[in-house]
């Protein structure tokens, strides 16, 4: 058996926030400072296979992230090295077997029907193959959601200083383990799941929060990532709600100043203590 | 030749706003209301392209927008008529040739590389084929932006009764000609080109407002509109400003409570007006 081994990573950077100088409405000049927005090109074994617009804070667990949730790589073991470079804005993607850009090109046909051109969703075949979460016991207690909410509003966030993108944390209990930003929710979301990737780790005892709305897409990410809370300082839409509600996920919206609205299984919520 | 004529359009309707029942965070229950969120698979006759999540306010023109925008049919007068039925989540759209699918079919498998699973971009094609806008001395007061703004301000959202939609206005000097939201920036911002194109209007004396983010994509749209003043009520980023720079579009960003700033070509605004 093959010993479960982490893939090299570049560990590239780019600085997430550019200055500037804007008018204001009086027509007098004023620094500005807006988050980086980089195009980033996928090449998988040679094979290009999309350009996703990043912040680019963690490009490889971006990477990572969207080849698991895109289902085109199905072990982390199968790849050998991400190498980001930013010059050129390209991640080169290496797997052990050197074919996965062949295996994603037919996989990529197939999709073309849904995926469409850019705007396009894989819902109705994600539905299907989600699981629902399991119904293990776990709780939370309403103390530790206001506690991870304020850990949240007082971060040190690319959004405090300039605008423009959505934050994704990972947290157990009120403890921050990850937070990543991002120009698009998804690009934030799949870097949290590349990273818990990299790390083994289960989501069975974790809580997500979020900026941006719960739209669908943004609950069935959060299935496979098999996280039971998701919390949002937003709302969520009717088949944001209707997802969560077939997988078992407990679903708070509108989360901020010590308050917040359980949109769907309240029964993981500790209202006591 | 042919006159212009105007498809046929199902006028399908559906209600933006579901009603429900939460908990807050003292576990009482509370009466909510949340954004409806429908799939919309469309067929371009007969051929399946893609599937939108929408809030479903203006399907026909969704749709309409999007083929326009993905460059799908050229001409309005190439669509004989677009049939929604919400009853199945799809959307019937038939050309005067009959052929559109087959030549879109093939134009999607092309596409494939860069489009990928949902969270793609054209970005790079897209950038190279867009046109600078005239610069024809079209200019707006800085009496006519403040009032634009508390105009929209004070309009009957779908966002003020359920949240977590996006609002787009286009606009001729203060007065709002049309409001689509939906729940994504692009579907609002597709729906409002959709409605240009069946009114055979022109954008060079419009103004686009927008309660999203001023990223690379929402400025390319515009652009491609031919809409020289684009207005935001958050920020941008610096792809988005880049594009601006490119194209000759008037960037204001963070427009509420008589405050803008001004990213791009502020020589469009009159400041002493």
């Amino acid at each position: 058996m093959l010993m479960e081994s982490r893939p090299l990573l570049s560990a590239a950077h780019c600085d997430p926030i550019v200055a500037g100088t804007v008018l204001d409405q009086d027509g007098q000049p004023q620094p500005t400072q807006m988050p980086g927005e980089r195009p980033l090109t996928l090449y998988l074994d040679k094979r290009e296979i999309v350009t996703l617009m990043s912040l680019g804070q963690k490009p490889e667990a971006l990477v990572l992230g969207y080849l698991r949730n895109q289902r085109l790589v199905e072990n982390l073991r199968d790849i050998a090295a991400i190498q980001v470079d930013w010059e050129v804005g390209a991640a080169a993607i290496t797997t052990l077997s050197g074919d996965a850009g062949e295996r994603c090109d037919e996989l990529l046909r197939r999709r073309t029907v849904s995926a469409g051109c850019g705007q396009g969703t894989q819902f109705g075949d994600q539905l299907e193959s989600l699981k629902e979460l399991p119904s293990d016991g776990f709780r939370v207690a309403r103390s530790t959601l206001f506690a991870l909410i304020e850990q949240v509003r007082t971060l040190d966030t690319i959004y405090k200083r300039s605008g423009a993108v959505h934050g994704c944390v990972l947290a157990a209990g009120s403890r921050v383990l990850h937070h990543v930003e991002d120009i698009g929710r998804h690009n934030a979301v799949d870097s949290i799941s590349g990273l818990m990737w990299l790390e083994h780790a289960s989501g069975a005892d974790k809580l997500f929060y979020t900026t941006g709305r719960l739209t669908s897409e943004m609950v069935i990410k959060v299935v496979e990532m098999g996280i039971p809370v998701l919390i949002s300082r937003s709302g969520t839409t009717e088949m944001g709600l209707d997802v969560a509600r077939r997988c078992g996920v407990t679903l708070i919206g509108r989360a901020r100043n010590q308050r917040f609205l359980v949109f769907n299984d309240p029964q993981r919520i500790d209202f006591n203590a």
